[in-house]
């Protein structure tokens, strides 16, 4: 196997990006209508330098955010105040993910032409509209997603394919938080209730065993009332040695 | 379950669409570089019908396939000409692909605006470029697929997502091919190695049991050259009562 990081690579870009993601936990909150801060944000040495390298955080609410998402967005924003959880910034390159150091061992395969899956509508909303906050010492992952209408399967629900995509992130993001560089092996998937677009669900995801370099990982997309259950998967990684 | 057809809608479309899927049996084959057809297409009053909607079929060759995708998709061209395989045509819009009789049914959740999630990027070649064709009497269905740079999960790579994905499309479409409508109940995937984004794989699936209203389907995703297996994935599908 001559790869190192598979599909885990948007939640690893995440990870790997402490400083941003450090950064980022000033990220004010949002009252949908005006999308502006209702504090302002006190930018730190950390938050310039992501600024200077002009990269967008589509991790942050944008107008196509309905009231469900802001409000979720701001629940989990609340509880990164002591520190528990952590917002997740989203950049479109896999390249910008990354703090200068790491770049160079990844340039080689990366293309700034190139969009994460996740990010590669032009218009806000269309597409896959979602944050990722991680709880790092519960080995934890909820992404809050709210998919647009150009992730359509049957008529006004999402693709089974989406629903998928976003769980193997969300999951990948989890056993990179617990163990480091990880392969996916498997991605098994149930579904119970579609998706309706533009509806906004939580994807849960926790890590449940370690066992030597296999990682067992599961998770749920739920309503955010949590009375239904869309989706449940469990997955397996396994950790990369290091060269 | 309020819901009739789930993540299979892409295929389902596709099949449902009999009378186009029949005319496009008669698609030319095509030299890469002219990208035009080598004869002279003869197109019946069914044809007719299918242009006259004015929906673009994106399951033909594009100048962003590559040699190995036209040569894949002369291949199977090929074998429509005995009526083994046909070609099944590819809208960007759901309800484009049914047939007038059928879209009132499903118009309450449709929306023209709307795209199928493996048909949402605007430039040709940078998200799922693809064709599927199908054998009905094997109940086998094929997809060739080329991934595009919006697809990307780690440098160079397509996200696992993307993978599941296409299989989903490819599994949805055996399905119903041999049960008519179902829904997804579990998709469970075994990654092996990654497919670069550019490169041609072919998504082979099959029906293997019918067990009362439980369809169980697999496929593979492998190299042209059938040397790599990228990806290998089981199904389960529940056949739907029809009101």
């Amino acid at each position: 196997m001559h790869f190192a990081l598979r599909s885990s690579g948007l939640m690893a870009a995440g990870l790997a990006c402490r400083a941003a993601a450090s950064c980022r936990a000033r990220a004010p909150t949002f009252h949908r209508g005006s999308l502006r801060p209702i504090h302002t944000p006190v930018f730190s040495a950390t938050a310039h330098f992501c600024q200077s390298k002009q990269r967008k955080d589509y991790a942050l609410p944008n107008p196509s955010w309905s009231q469900d998402m802001v409000a979720q967005f701001n629940r989990y924003m609340e509880m990164t105040k002591d520190g528990t959880w952590k917002r997740l910034p989203s950049y479109r390159n896999f390249l910008d993910h990354m703090p200068e150091s790491m770049v160079q061992e990844h340039a080689e395969n990366g293309n700034r032409e190139n969009r994460m899956f996740l990010r590669n509508t032009d218009e806000e909303g269309k597409g896959f509209e979602y944050v990722m906050f991680v709880n790092s010492s519960e080995k934890k992952m909820v992404c809050v997603f709210q998919p647009g209408p150009y992730l359509e399967g049957p008529p006004g629900f999402a693709h089974g394919g989406s629903i998928a995509t976003m769980l193997d992130s969300t999951l990948g993001g989890c056993a990179i938080l617990a163990a480091g560089r990880v392969m996916t092996a498997n991605l098994n998937v149930n579904y119970k209730n579609p998706v309706p677009l533009g509806s906004v669900v939580l994807v849960e995801t926790k890590v449940d065993k370690i066992e030597g370099r296999k990682l067992l990982i599961s998770g749920q997309v739920r309503s955010i009332d949590g009375e239904t259950l869309h989706t449940e998967a469990t997955g397996e990684r396994s950790t990369v040695l290091q060269a």
